[in-house]
């Protein structure tokens, strides 16, 4: 079992990137079109593909306002890893922003693959949403 | 034991994938700045700081033409780490560049922020730098 694992100081209070983890228009803007109550136990549908064909959903399994967000993928190409989790704490910049995508069986291409295209949304288009208003969503980020 | 692991499709040839990767010009439009001879049982260095006064050093311990880098850090902070390698093989857009950066003994704050970084340099600024002619290199990268 390994883990996607990545971390991003964003200059952003915490209340805010909690904000662009759980809303729709916030995730539509830095990963890919999303649809979302933001509550326990409701679900995040993301849309993938050129003309969002490809629906992805993730089961919200906890919330801590402001500081944790759980996902379980029940939909998608992921539903046979484990949590997703983001960690949102205080840092003197802002937030510093775990994430963890748990309980991969193996490290292949579409390992790799995935774990590349989370630094980029994470390192660049999340960062940049947060710190200059806009981000570089899909499709529109680097086809790797 | 565990390791950081990317994989980036590249719209270039091998051959110039290659040379991104052991030319120290290259190494320096889309990494930090580098002092290489490109050679195995030689080294690359590597300048990081805003004045690029931390010097990391890397040991080459093989070289393919067009499709295997092999470095061992002599110096700095991955030294208790194993081999960093870069597989670089045909791809239909160009070229399919495999990274890995073997043997870490935890997955802390440190291994995140690595591998977060990893993902920056490769998706964006290597790439950008071989597509555009335009890499996003140390000190200029997202100060994650």
């Amino acid at each position: 079992m390994t883990s996607i694992l990545h971390r991003v100081v964003i200059e952003a209070s915490p209340e805010k990137v909690y904000s662009a983890l759980t809303e729709q228009d916030s995730l539509s803007a830095w990963w890919t079109r999303a649809k979302t109550e933001a509550k326990v136990d409701s679900h995040v549908s993301l849309f993938f593909g050129a003309g969002g064909e490809h629906e992805v959903k993730m089961k919200i399994t906890d919330l801590v306002p402001n500081e944790r967000i759980c996902w379980k993928c029940i939909e998608g190409p992921w539903v046979n890893t484990k949590a997703f989790e983001f960690i949102i704490q205080p840092h003197e910049r802002g937030s510093d922003l775990q994430f963890s995508n748990l309980g991969w069986s193996e490290t292949g291409e579409f390992f790799m693959h995935c774990n590349s295209k989370w630094g980029f949304f994470l390192t660049v288009s999340l960062k940049n949403l947060l710190e200059t208003g806009k981000g570089q969503p899909h499709p529109n980020e680097p086809n790797i």
